[in-house]
C-alpha cells in the first residue's frame, strides 16, 4: 500500500556498479522484495512446470508466485488454461492440493461452480440482474514452449517470448516433453534471496570446490574461461574442450539436433540462452557414472551421447535436456531471504521405474548439487545481510553470466521505475 | 508510530463498493490491522466473557485485546472491575494466568500491591512526595448486559450501549446467566482476518454444504430468503417457516420470553440484532438430535422448546441462548491473518456433568461447526491475499447481514478518518 | 532504507520524562530498534568476550551484533583482530561455527583465502588489474581492557574508552584474565527489549522477592539506600554495611586491590562504574554457601575474601570479579522484544574441574538468577507493549543506576538525532 520506498529504490538502481554484486537492500529489503514480486515476477514470463504435470483432461496443478495461487488446468479438449485460484464470490481458494483431477471447479464455500476454462457455470441465490459471464475466474497468460509451461500475470505480457520460442523450440522439440512423465520432484527451500539462487546457478567457478557429483559430467568451461590463466595443463584442457564443442556440434546439427549456443540473456525482456554442450569423460548424461540413467531414450532419439542441451531463462529457470532425461528448475521467491527451488526429473512416459531406470541414480547428482548450492546461497545471504558487506567484483573470466543476470535485472527494474 | 498509511486508508474507505467484499488491504495490510485495533477494538464495546467466568470474590480473569492485557476482577463486595494488567511502576504484567483467585494484586517484580479495584495499597522505597492515589491501575470501562461482559478501552465509550442493553436485557434475562457456570471453553485460532470470521458468521448460505451437525437444528432462513427462487418445494418450506415464526413467537411472548427480531446492525455504533427463532424438526436445542443437552434448564425456564435466542453484536460477538444451555462466541484479532475465536458453553450452575448433561453432546455441534468455519475463513483469507482477488458480490437474498457488518465497519472507520 | 521514522524518534527523545521509564516505542517499535542497532550498538564500544575465548594462535570466535557477524581471531604472533565475517568476493559468511581453529580463513564458496589479520592472500580467476590489497576483510576496532574484549563497528570509535581503561585496568588486572579459562558459557534468550534487560541489571530492589540464590551473598545496598526508611533494623543494617565498605576497602587498597567506587555511568560516552564491594555473611564469593567455588585462586591472589569487584559498562555489560572466579555478562539485542544474554564463568586456566571446582556449584547462583531475571524482563516487556502502559517512576533511593542507564541512552541518541 505504501510507496515511500520508491525514491530509495530508484537511487539504488542508479548506484549499481557494473561487474559487481548488488547493494545489500536488493537482497534483504522487504520493499525491494515487493518490487521484485510486482515488477519481475508479476510482469515477465515465469517458468512454472511442464505439460506432463497435467497430462490428462481434468488434471489441475496449483502453484504460488508470491501470494498468487495459480491453477493450471487441462480441459476436456486437451487445452491448457492458467487461472487465478480465487472464487469470484467470497474469495475462497478453490483448489488446495498441489495436484488433483476434477470434472469442474466447485468452490468449497458456497458451491459456485466453474468450468476448467474458468467460465462460471452455476451460482445460487443471486438476483436476476447477476451476469455469470462477468464472474468467471480471472485468466492468466500461459504459453507452452515445446512442453515447458510459462505464465505471465500482467495484462500485457512481454512480446519477445515469441522470438525466444521461435529460436528455442527446434532445440527442445526432439526431447518430446509432451510424451514425458515427471519421474520425481523435489522442493528445496534455500535461506537466501532468489537473486542469489540465480547468481549461484549462472557460474561454475564454485563447482570444483563444492560439487563432486556434478563435476563428474559437467565442464566448467561452459560458463567462460580464464584467458590469463598461465597453467599450461589448463590451457590444453580448454583447447580440447573447444575442439569437442566444434566436432560434436557439427555432428549433432547434422542429425537434426541444433546445438550452437545462442540467445540474449541481458538485452531481451524474455532473456534466454540455449546451446548443446559436450560432457566431460565422453559422458552421456548427468549421472555419477556419466552413462544414461534411463534405457528408454526420449522421443525418437537413438544416440545416447547427445550432450547437455542447456536452456537458461530470465528471471527464474534453467533446464538440462539430455538423450535420456530432462531436469527442469524453477526458482520461486518466498521472502526476501527464502526461496523455493523446485526441481523436476522427466523421463519418457513409457519408461518403467526399476526396469528402464533406477530412481536414485536418476536424481542423485542434482539432488546433492542443489543441497550444496542451497548452503552456499545461505552463506551469501547471511553475508549480504551484514553491515560489513561491500558488493564484490565478479570474475570477468568465469562469472560473465552472473553479470548478465544482474544487469538484466537492473535494466528491467529501471524500465518500470524510470530514470 | 507512523501515520504515512492514513491517506491510503482514507482512499480505501472512499472506494468501497456497496454489496461487495472489501478491497484486499482491509483483510491483509498491517496498517489497516493497526487501525482496526485502535479504532474498532479500541473504541467500541467488545464482548470478553460472562459473569460466571469470575463467579466468586477474588476471582480474576485475564484476556488480550490486541496487545492489551486486561484484568477482569470481582472484588470482595461482588463488584466487577476491568483494569489494565500493567504495574504502574516498571510495567510488569501483574497476572499471567488466564484465571486465578487472589486476595490482592501483587506485582511479581517489586511487590507493588493493589486492591481488586485497582487502588495502589503499598509501594516500597518511594519518596515522601510519591502519591499512591495517582498510581492505581488504569481502569477500563466495563458493562454487564444481563451477565454478558463488555469492555471499552476508550475514555469515552459509545453511549448507545445503554439503548442496546435496554432492549436486549429482557430477552436475555430469563436465561439467568449469573446463575450459570462455564461448562467448557475452546480457543480456536483461524488463519484469516477477523472480519472474514465475522462475515462467515453472518450468513448461512454456506451451511448446507459445510455444516452437517449444525443444520440438524438450524433454519438457514433466519438469515434471509431467496425471493426469486422458483423451486416450489423451497417456497413451501419457507412458508412453513414463516408460520412457525409467527405462531411460536406469539406463544413465547405470552409466556414472558420476548421473541420478535429487532436491533440495528448497520446504523448504531453499538450495532446489534436480537430475536428468538424456531428450530428445525421441532427441535429444542442445538444438538445432534435437537433435544436439550442438559436436563436442568436455565433459570426458571420450564419449557424445553424455547427456540434459539440469537444475539449478534458488532464488532465481535454472537450468542445462542436456548432453554438448557448458552453458547457465546468472542472474536479477537491476533494478526492481519490470524484470529482467535473463543467459545464458551454455559449450563445452569447446579447442573452436574455426567448426570444432567453429557459434555460431548453439549459441545459437539459448535466445536465441529467452528472447525468447519475456521477452514473456510482460511480459504477466503488465502484468496483475498492473492493479486487475483476481486471483491465479489454478496447475495442480496442470503448475505444481507454480511453487508450489514461490512457497511457498519466502513462507517465506523470513516467516522474516525473523516471524509 | 526508510527514514520516515526519524522525526518521530526525535520527538520521543524530547518527550522523555526524567526519573521515569521510557515511552513504549523505545521498547517495542522496530524503527527505534533499528536506531538502537545503528547508533548505540553500531557506534559505541560493545563487550563481546574475553581473551581466553581465543587463547591460542589460530583460534577464531564468531559472534553477532545485530545482523553483523564478527570474527575475533588470534594470529600466529598472538595479536588479536576483529574482522567482518563476509567474503569480499560474493559475500559468503567465512566461518559459521561459534569457535574454531584455523591456519587461514578460506571462503567455502570460491576459495578466496585470507590471513588471520584479514589480508587477501589468494583469489583465482581475477584479471591482472585486480588488486588483492584492496580486497582484504574489513576490520573492526578492537580493544582488550585487561583481558575483556570490546569492539566498535564505527569508523571513529569513542575516544574516552582510554580514560575508562586507564582507571579500570588497575582494578581488574590482579584477577589476571589472560591466564583464565572459560569454564562455562550459557546463552539465555530473554523475551524483552535489551534496555529492559539492562534496567533489570541496574537495581536490586527486586532481589529480595526474586533471587533466593543471589541474595545469599549480595548486599542490595550496593545499588543505593532508602534514606527515608524508618524501620530501625534496616538503618542498623545499612550502618553495618557502610562500616564494612570502609574497613574492607582500606584493607584491600593496602594489599594492592583498588576498591573505591568510581566511574561515570551517565555523562561519559563510554559510561562505566567500577568498585569492590563487600559480601554479605562475611562471604568470599557469589556461591550458595558464599565460600569460594574454586580452590585455585586467580592470578597471584592469596586472600579468598576480596569481595566482589563489580564493573558495569554502557550499553551492554556487567562483570563480577572475585578472588576465585569471574562472571561476565554481554547483552546482545536480537529483535525489539528478544535479547541474548551471554554469560561466561572464568576460573584460573590451571584449575581442574572436579578437583579444584565443582561446575554446578560454580554456575548455580547466576544461572538461576539469570532465569529469574529473564522472566521479569518478559513480564515488563509484555506490560510495556500494552496500550495500558504509562511510564512509571523509578525509586530515587534504589533505582538511581537505572536512571543513569536510561539517561545515558537518551543522551547518546540525542547526540545523533540532534535537537
Amino acid at each position: 500500500m505504501l510507496d515511500v520506498a520508491f525514491p530509495a529504490i530508484r537511487q539504488l538502481i542508479a548506484d549499481r556498479r557494473p561487474g559487481h554484486m548488488l547493494d545489500a537492500p536488493f537482497y534483504t529489503d522487504p520493499a525491494v522484495f515487493r518490487a521484485d514480486l510486482d515488477l519481475i515476477f508479476g510482469r515477465h514470463w515465469i517458468f512454472v512446470g511442464v505439460e506432463p504435470d497435467i497430462a490428462e483432461p481434468g488434471d489441475v496443478m496449483t502453484l504460488k508466485i508470491g501470494d498468487n495461487s495459480i491453477l493450471i488446468c487441462r480441459d476436456d479438449d486437451g487445452a491448457i488454461h492458467a487461472l487465478h485460484n480465487v472464487c469470484r464470490h467470497r474469495a475462497a481458494r478453490l483448489v488446495s492440493e498441489e495436484k488433483t483431477s476434477v470434472g469442474r471447479l466447485v468452490c468449497p464455500y458456497h458451491s459456485w461452480t466453474y468450468g476448467l476454462d474458468g467460465q462460471l457455470l452455476h451460482a445460487e441465490h443471486m438476483n436476476a440482474d447477476f451476469d455469470p459471464a462477468c464472474h468467471g475466474l480471472r485468466k492468466v497468460h500461459l504459453r507452452s514452449l515445446a512442453g515447458l509451461l510459462f505464465v505471465c500475470l500482467a495484462d500485457d505480457p512481454p512480446a519477445d517470448f515469441d522470438e525466444m520460442a521461435r529460436i528455442a523450440a527446434p532445440y527442445i522439440a526432439p526431447h518430446d516433453i509432451a510424451n514425458c512423465k515427471v519421474a520425481h520432484q523435489i522442493d528445496l527451500i534455500e535461506e537466501g534471496n532468489w537473486k542469489l539462487t540465480m547468481e549461484n546457478n549462472r557460474e561454475c567457478y564454485h563447482c570444483a570446490l563444492n560439487h563432486p557429483e556434478l563435476t563428474a559430467s559437467i565442464f566448467e568451461y561452459g560458463f567462460g574461461f580464464d584467458a590469463n590463466e598461465d597453467e599450461p595443463g589448463r590451457v590444453a584442457q580448454r583447447e580440447h574442450y573447444d575442439t569437442m564443442v566444434a566436432e560434436l556440434g557439427a555432428k549433432w546439427n547434422g542429425c537434426g539436433f541444433p546445438s550452437e549456443e545462442t540467445g540474449n540473456l541481458q538485452n531481451m525482456i524474455s532473456g534466454y540462452r540455449i546451446g548443446r554442450l559436450p560432457m566431460d569423460k565422453d559422458g552421456e548424461s548427468q549421472t555419477l557414472d556419466t552413462k544414461v540413467a534411463c534405457a528408454r531414450l526420449l522421443g525418437n532419439i537413438m544416440e545416447k551421447r547427445l550432450g547437455d542441451l542447456s536452456f537458461h531463462t530470465q528471471p527464474n529457470s534453467w533446464h538440462h535436456l539430455m538423450s535420456d532425461h530432462i531436469v527442469s528448475f524453477a526458482v520461486l521467491p518466498l521472502e526476501p531471504g527464502r526461496t523455493l527451488l523446485r526441481t523436476k526429473w522427466l523421463v519418457h512416459k513409457d519408461a518403467v521405474e526399476g526396469k528402464d531406470y533406477d530412481l536414485e541414480n536418476l536424481i542423485q547428482v542434482w539432488r546433492e548439487t542443489n543441497l550444496q548450492d542451497g548452503k552456499l546461497v545461505g552463506l551469501a545471504h547471511a553475508g549480504a545481510s551484514s553491515a560489513g558487506y561491500i558488493p564484490g567484483p565478479y570474475s570477468p573470466q568465469t562469472e560473465g553470466q552472473v553479470e548478465d543476470f544482474v544487469a538484466w535485472y537492473i535494466k528491467r527494474l529501471a524500465a518500470f521505475f524510470g530514470p
